[in-house]
């Protein structure tokens, strides 16, 4: 859905499952020519690199469990197709190096669907923090709550639930892997590579799992900040609580994935504003991932589009022979994902060790 | 967008301008084919309905302003092309019966856009009401705020604002034929057809505007309660606050266009209860309307979508040889649209004899 | 509570029920001197005035039901006692004229209990409508909901709505008396008394009751604006909604009751303000009104104490010799009772003749 | 003003400074008799126990910075009186200790001023979580953000932020001292006396500062849950933002300080519910802390003057000759003041070692 609404990719192939014939039965549903509906994603690579150019792909999503991220992005970039990956990036750091640098070597595009900061004010909070605008970012909140695992859905046959929970599939990350590196991109998106160490407790509560179901975690900025991350898959009654709070010293913000149209500016000793999307007084970064105009409120797939935009962008850049240098994508990228994977590395790391302090490399 | 978005919908055809370089410029930007591109929707109707079944269009969508609603719905109408219309229907009451007459004989599809019947929650509020189960309605109060006519727009170049409030091309509601006739809709898509009669002042601040920026109204129900409207366009700082409020004898439901995702639930004596869009215990009106899981914000265009898909499904049945009765849109149509200009003609009536109560048709 | 905040009232004598022994009993319990629990309030008035001036009360609350205000008021008046009287003011619109000439004859000080305006941040509204500042009002909406009467309680023995559903009690308006005075209070002291004429629907559902439980109205302003009212007892799920929203050429406020330690302010263009009671950035008059710092919330016993601070404040100056003109009160007086009763009457009369406009009298 | 709320204290003695014209003068502004204003608290504590038993004061409030504490709840507590405190309850833990061994040996009433519970809502959220009905506690959110200390008033003479930014007045914590015992109180409060370690990061980020203005802490509870705590007065924009969040296996619940009259009361799958205060299915616990219907908002006078109501029944009870056992204190204790006291220094030691993991005594 999100790449329809920008009307500027069509899906012509595609291997949806495991099992052929389901994958076969997808294709039928979407209306896809039965020759480009394949068996498994290796063969998908290898048959669509044999038409003709301007009949294959230009481009394949990877949207597979963790466990086979890596092996799918090399197989299509291998044979020279830009790839949108899902987060985390692979099922490990030394994958993530990898794949980095196959990235960087193909010059290919490679991104990352951390839809969240598609958003227009999330966009324009990050403009709020630019070149040290708003002083020194002294304390930095941000939380991503669910509830998706209070119940034991794995043993119940929810699929999405199955692999999420298995670290054969997941990973070392359980909510790390769903959640934390969203809720790190979403904060380094705004102010910037910050993070230089963490503090991790993880929790697993309900038996039979061994992954991560929340995580409370201390961080230490590069600039001297302090701040908080909590992230969780049993806080009852929560949804896709996403949040982000940041005190720096000449003003805060605060922004709500559940309630993205606003965000919230705080200066010390005056009113308090709220900046509505779509309002004329927002930066062109805000304004240039708008769709529709104040009031009628955006969501979830509007945001999860934006990325695709600026995918396509760098896709067609590419394809006219004038190829985007990274620090100009528009949209999470191949460091994106390494920087993700070494948080949740981390993290894991730093729980395991009782709480102790983990730095981060710098990126 | 919206269209795009149910992914069913192919652009293939139009006339986007009076201005015939302006549509080509806009055609070649669509890649539109070039034969396509219409200098007028009466050509576009004429040379479409030569076209081979399989190639011509299967429906056109109308956004131009009111006054020429008719004609153009009229034109593809009568070569037997369905029809999805910009609301207000039409340009006054008499178009608005002629054209119920002409859709009704034909047997053709009919859509207006009151595009906030889409929305979820809106469909499950009107579960909740169905067949009495809240007990007598008592009280109703409709809103629809904006601020977009508190500066002189179209004394600056802006057409969306040129002709909403030109008498000529907009009918004889301004804010009423914007903003009204959603609320109405809103309001009888959730009780039923229920308005009996309204009682109306309106006003003009601006100079040199003649249709009303703002109009506030007594309502009664034929149930025996009561109810207030306000619609406005000067109402300085909101955006597109459409809420409605229902107290019935056994609950109250309260919902807002601007945060979508949520419908308050208010029973007496009881806990406040907030549903949330996705969630299992709603009904299956509010399922089958919904796109993405729960806490991942839904807004304006997938509520629109929704009404595509509405509109596409009688279309597809129409095709299939099993045309839908009216009854079974999932859609607002051309009776929705005589109701919306029966009541914009009742407010403008009641309005001009200094508020007297002034009835609605029996639906 | 509200008296025993500001600390500088003491209750000394009273007379609490019609039923005498009730009466002893609550003086028992307040230990409060037997001998200056009266049986009735002609008696306590007649006993008090017997009392050594430096012994006897200096002021008496009422807080019977509008049938006995004025009768209370002016035994008290003429003897010489300042006095407190609750809203509305009077059972009719006759009393409530007879009273205003004996107040301002006796140049007492007379208060009335329109709590609401003594919020810090309806005060601050004030300042902001001073002068014209925020340019001409064009648009009101003044909400106050309840679901107090959604249960036929007075079936049941609850006093407090026996009364008030008796019109030999309460006078010619039920919600109307209860809400609608307070509601027309809170919208003139922000914006001056600019109601010029209502029309008014009103409705009663319930089983044997008489009095409106739910009205309507529009309004017309003397500045040229407009404007709705909406008061209710049994909007099923609220609970004290009274909300203000005052929308003017330069700007809007917002304010509810049920949450008032916040001021919405918006300008066009702007970004949305929340103003936050304590605040330096607040008017002096924001200032005189507030009790404890920014973020430790205050209530509807703050400001209702508000109302008796400014009330003792004019006691003080009268005892002191030097009597405020009434244009000082900072609290309610004699001239916004009458204006409430004005009110009543015309919505009542409006009602009465099917929402005909009737002017209220020039203030 | 809290005091007087409830209309059971007179203030009848005193000793407001260090400065004893000061107190003079306060004392006349009090209208105090100018023999029991003291130029010292332990002139007070020596002079009242001396005056005939009928007249001498009942109880003492210690509203002094914390080094003196100790010292001035010793003087009253030798001679017999009973005494409120303010938090945190010493300078230290060794004070706290003896403090407690004092009260205990003493049987007289002592009571702290962790006023936050009294709010009904908290006492409601208390009752949830009694006897385990709501099942394992899993994850504990408590903040107290403020942004007192992002101006430096210690240098522009402002007393309250001299001491409080003070070690030799305010002790080893700074927020932790001014906010986080306060968040320790409020979330043991609800679910009894959970936290076993902490893990703190502490920050100082203004010149010449030594204590404390920001701390993140990890929590462990003893049944297993997890537990974050921030706590700060450099929240830049926050007022009094005390808010807790606890998610456990069947339910979880919100509140907030700064809008204290809600509790949202969430369960797996389920509607949201908000709880009301004052509605009529609110525990008893609830009930009886509440003093206005509901829709009236109480604040943070209310919930204060709920602990004085509290700690005047003790003392009632006491003078009646049927002392309460410290069990049935509905108001916090010297056993909360000594937990307070533990956790401080608990965190700031877990802080000094680079976030070790420090467990809090068994309480």
């Amino acid at each position: 859905m999100a790449a329809a609404l920008g009307q500027q990719i069509e899906l012509v192939a595609g291997c949806f499952s495991r099992d052929f014939p389901h994958t076969q039965q997808s294709g039928r549903e979407l209306h896809l020519d039965p020759t480009r509906c394949y068996p498994s994603f290796e063969e998908m690579a290898a048959r669509e690199v044999e038409l003709p150019p301007e009949r294959r792909i230009d481009f394949v999503s990877i949207v597979t469990p963790n466990r086979s991220h890596f092996a799918a992005a090399k197989a299509f970039l291998d044979r020279g197709f830009h790839v949108l990956c899902d987060k985390p990036m692979t099922y490990d750091v030394l994958e993530a190096r990898e794949l980095a640098g196959l990235v960087e070597r193909s010059g290919l595009v490679f991104g990352l669907t951390h839809n969240y900061t598609g958003h227009p004010l999330v966009r324009h909070a990050r403009e709020l923090f630019r070149d040290g605008a708003m002083g020194q970012v002294r304390k930095v909140i941000v939380e991503y709550l669910q509830d998706f695992l209070v119940y034991p859905h794995e043993k119940h046959g929810q699929k999405q639930a199955q692999w999420r929970v298995d670290p054969a599939q997941a990973g070392a990350g359980g909510t790390l892997g769903d959640c934390g590196c969203h809720a790190l991109n979403l904060l380094e998106f705004v102010i910037g590579p910050e993070v230089a160490s963490v503090c991790a407790d993880k929790s697993t509560f309900l038996p039979g799992r061994v992954l991560d179901e929340d995580v409370n975690l201390l961080l230490r900025l590069r600039g001297g900040g302090k701040g908080l991350m909590t992230v969780s898959q049993i806080a009852t009654g929560e949804e896709n609580a996403l949040t982000l709070r940041i005190y720096a010293e000449k003003g805060a913000v605060k922004w709500a994935q559940e309630n993205p149209n606003y965000l919230e500016v705080y200066r010390y000793g005056e009113e308090r504003r709220t900046l509505t999307r779509g309002s004329g007084y927002l930066s062109a970064a805000a304004a240039g991932a708008t769709r529709v105009p104040v009031g009628h409120p955006e969501g979830y797939l509007e945001a999860f589009a934006t990325i695709y935009d600026g995918f396509v962008a760098a896709v067609r850049a590419y394809l006219d022979g004038r190829p985007l240098p990274m620090s100009e994508y528009a949209f999470p990228h191949v460091r994106d994902g390494l920087r993700g994977m070494e948080f949740i590395h981390a993290a894991v790391d730093s729980a395991n060790r009782d709480a102790a302090w983990v730095a981060l490399p710098r990126p």
